[in-house]
């Protein structure tokens, strides 16, 4: 089976993002990555394109260009993934679908929840796949919680913690990384919440299956002169009537991507950590405490199909990264890969930090959310 | 030195919380139980008696027999511990003080805030010492965290996340140590939020130096037909600006007493966890990040002299709780132990109760907490 | 039932390991220190019994002084703790059961495996209660896993990794507890095969049930110019043909006191760390891994009956150092108490030291082990 | 830059190193697979060269066909990669230089002593680039950790503990993996000494920079019928007086892939372990105790350019592996790689295990080690 071949748009030098996308799609020789354009600056584009060893002739200065050059060659791009800041999200998928490509596109799905419903019609009319890179749902002991709870190793569920904890913008918000995520011009209305938070949230309903049905918000901006929030607290309802927690912070000093969720049903407990992602604990009402391990016999399906190395020899963040990108290549494929998150998922995220922001803002108490 | 004598009111057969308060008071020798009403039942008061190795004629049939027996012996108690439930800790303090007798009495101060003003009343008009035991605040670890975190090592507090997560009421309430606590009659207005809840809430305002001003709450009772609440969030905002998350639940399948609690300033970080007591992670804004652990040579005098053993010989909870009681003897023999809660620290507590169950009730939002 | 009369040799002012003694002893309220002997310097002695708040009366300047005493009075000890120096072990000992009391001591035994085999004799010819703090083995946790082992949890043992890492002698010996495990003419001839390795050859004989049968033993003095043993590598063999390998070093800076056992077997294996007392880890052959926590349900007789707290709640060094004394109280009222270590126990610790000591220093390979 | 073009020696069906070796060697895009010999048996070869995606025309049924018609094509494998079981790895090593490729191989060398002085005179011989896939010294923390000792961070060193336990052979050794393994004809004189002793070994010789000059081997055979030894445990002295420890066991169940580390010097100690290798513990004389993270600032030039991820974004095996793919693509290059594990690391490893079998064998105490 030959490699599908992979346009990216953003991810140019000085980006993290980029890179990431790079090694997770091209992990499993499923994907290569063949043309993109890596900065809307073209000198940085081809920058960008050298320093991924691409074909010089098929790095782009504009979108434009590439879908016009890539559409036309027979061994063209066939898919795009979209690796920009969150005001970009919009224009460049819907480019790229009227192009007939699908996309894979770095969350969140757009700047504002009016945007994701704008690419959702977009998606919808174009018939096309398109993923959401929530990394965090392509672990394999994050697909073997959902799948243990799905099949009822906790009971009901009746509560959700979702942390995610980092310390990197507890100073000031300098670098390439730092400056957009803290500019509502580029990120949107939400800033951690719509950096990590969203993450949060993704995970929360993609483990327990449930959807959040009402909020409460409190989002704060600590560092002084920040102008979007960088601290976030949110108790949350689920459709199934559950009490949630969701917790996100940029300004916690010294924690790095402290990710981490803790479902507890009626009968049973689930704890997972993205920094320790290789274990799963799985706790019983009747006090049994079981340490669940990647890469054992004891993982179902999903999560085995998903792992590459023996029990001990740790997978990590690039490799959840590219479990999203393998599921992507079976839809393109045209798999049916129901774990990889898309336009559902994106509307549901976007709507969650949309009402959290307006929430918050209006100390507006229980919201409900709908998308 | 002598060792001062105690005088218990509860504790008696199938109590949990009776032996811990013997144990604490006198692992340092300093102390000495020697009478006590240990159920309001004659019988089980005797069993009680001779369960803690009692000369029987000072096991009484009620507090009053109690106090006019051991007031009247040259050798009589010196002080009272009250290890009752919260509906009586009223009562029985007052009766103490009002026989000039200290009073050391478990947490919280009393079923309801009203009350709390009565005995903060009682316990001014007496002059006596009066101490609460707040348990978590004996380890030597937090009081080096408060120590640190007085002396600058964070900077600025920013943001407080204090957790209490136990599962042990996750199925029916059953047995001596639930019954009471499910009952309002007996427990007061609040059930998890004030078994465990409060003791979050003190450890913040302990650890930090600071003082909760507004609070946001969202207190459930999760197990169907439970009166009182059993799972709680609530949103901080501490005195300094500072924001708070405290999570207290009783439903969380699994977990045992993970009471953590993690402080952020605009310098540092720091994280301590009741169930590893012994290490206190200690973060910098500089990305180093230090292990202090219990009785090595880094700890400071607030620490250090409440410590028993060297480094990497565990010290656990009955320690931590003894130390109080080391607290209360120095208090009670002129000295001013200022780590040892009391009337200030019930005040605020039983403040917290009250606002956070009647806020919840209400859906009231912020609300700020007075006492 | 009223408690038992102690008399303490040794454990004056500096020492570590008398306060132990007296704390663990009194725990559990089933033991009274009423008389000791605190140091051979009559001044320091005084000192010693001032600082327990002992009845200065009863306070002593020598062993034979307080012997005679005690025994004179109706309310005399009825047992003696020997917490002194290892060479001074038998006399003390020997003294104390000529004066028909029963002895509980500080381990190793005694100074030598010749001293060890006079006091066993001794002891036999006196028909006493004789007991050894052999502190590891008094964890419930501990007892958990011996209770497990016995059962078949892990099948037929294949292997035993017994490790004790310290690193407070990597320095200069000097202060009162250092200075005399570094001198031969107090500690013996082993320093630390004598100090730790004999903890951790103790507990995998208890945990395991086998015992060793032949050793080969490596063991440096790294130190410059120390004249015992400091670093402690074992090979083991044990009667069941497992093999083994048990670690001890005093020169491993950063180590506390890191005692930790593993034991494998042909369907299990099972981890303890002393550190981590209230945890054990037990895996199947299958992949399935369980932690069990002190405290809860899951623990069998050995381990609940000597467990003070509900789950979560930590106990430690103090309370596994009690339960001891616990089994010790129950023999001198005519139990049996078979899980505290005694004379079998330490005439094998004994040979253990001896062994070792002479097969390193002969570089003398595979060397049986007997008593 | 263009990608260097790799073929590959074995790593067909059921192999589990052969698509390590093809991520590892893929990850940082600069280095393509485009040709391989994936067993001896065409068909099976074949099929490998479908399952990574080549050129059927790529794909060969022997070393000596892929040989001639590679050097013979402009766009030519440009190196060998051979991951065949260890008696393979000479004539491979010597067929692919011979053809003017330089070589990385699998560890470790070859199957026996004698044959490693035969590949590194032909590695000599051939002046091309030859390197060993000692996977656990790519690990960032690992260098991180050989360049703070080579800076003095711990002062001399003074004891070295390394162990690597595991338990999947502590049944029957059935499977693709297990079987070659436990087959003297496949494996070499040394079972589980060669298969991950020897990994402990060359981990021990870097992060200290120190030789193993002595050994103390005892090497059994614990499952029955078993030909080569699956549990290991020797004793070390290093070249600058230091003591240490190794021990290598395959039948310690529940134990994956456990390598760790411990090295303590006069003034400090240092902990590494392999399945959380993205924490190194660093503990000071002084009692302080640091966690350095990878990903953060705090880490060296050899750590920091071999990091592909911020902290918390975990790195695992794969990366490790990768790390050496890159180290290997510099060498090739022209550059110096130094920390690349080559001809001097596999011999000593090949000393290493022959000496240890050997040793064992003859019961004969300390033997020295020398290439």
């Amino acid at each position: 089976m030959t490699r599908l071949r992979m346009a990216m748009i953003g991810g140019g030098p000085g980006a993290f993002i980029g890179p990431v996308h790079r090694i997770a799609a091209e992990l499993d020789r499923e994907i290569e990555l063949v043309a993109g354009v890596f900065s809307s600056d073209p000198a940085r584009s081809r920058a960008g394109g050298l320093a991924y060893g691409l074909d010089p002739a098929r790095t782009y200065g504009s979108l434009a260009e590439m879908l016009a050059a890539e559409t036309a060659r027979a061994d063209g791009a066939q898919f795009v993934a979209i690796v920009t800041p969150n005001h970009d999200h919009l224009p460049s998928a819907k480019a790229a679908l009227a192009a007939g490509l699908p996309v894979i596109s770095d969350k969140p799905m757009t700047a504002t929840l009016a945007e994701a419903h704008e690419l959702a019609e977009a998606v919808e009319a174009s018939g096309l796949p398109f993923g959401l890179t929530y990394t965090y749902s392509g672990y394999p002991l994050v697909r073997e919680a959902r799948a243990r709870i799905a099949a009822g190793a906790l009971g009901k569920v009746r509560k959700v913690v979702v942390e995610y904890p980092q310390g990197w913008l507890a100073g000031p918000a300098t670098g390439k990384q730092a400056e957009w995520r803290v500019d509502p011009s580029r990120a949107g209305a939400g800033g951690c919440i719509g950096d990590i938070g969203v993450h949060a949230f993704q995970l929360a309903e993609f483990v327990t299956g449930l959807h959040v049905s009402e909020l409460l918000a409190d989002l704060g901006a600590v560092v002084p002169g920040r102008q979007l929030d960088d601290d976030c607290s949110v108790l949350l309802r689920f459709n199934n009537g559950a009490r949630g927690v969701l917790l996100a912070s940029q300004i916690e000093v010294g924690e790095l991507n402290g990710l981490r969720i803790r479902v507890y049903g009626e009968t049973g407990g689930l704890v997972w950590k993205q920094e320790e992602p290789n274990a799963l604990m799985l706790h019983h009402l009747d006090g049994r405490s079981e340490v669940i391990r990647a890469g054992t016999g004891l993982l179902g399906p999903d999560a085995a199909r998903r792992t590459r190395t023996p029990g001990g020899h740790p997978e990590g963040y690039l490799e959840a990264f590219a479990n999203l990108y393998r599921d992507f290549t079976e839809r393109v494929r045209g798999g049916e890969a129901p774990l990889l998150p898309g336009v559902a998922e994106g509307l549901r995220s976007m709507a969650f930090i949309d009402t959290a922001v307006r929430a918050s803002a209006a100390r507006a108490g229980w919201t409900p959310l709908s998308v």
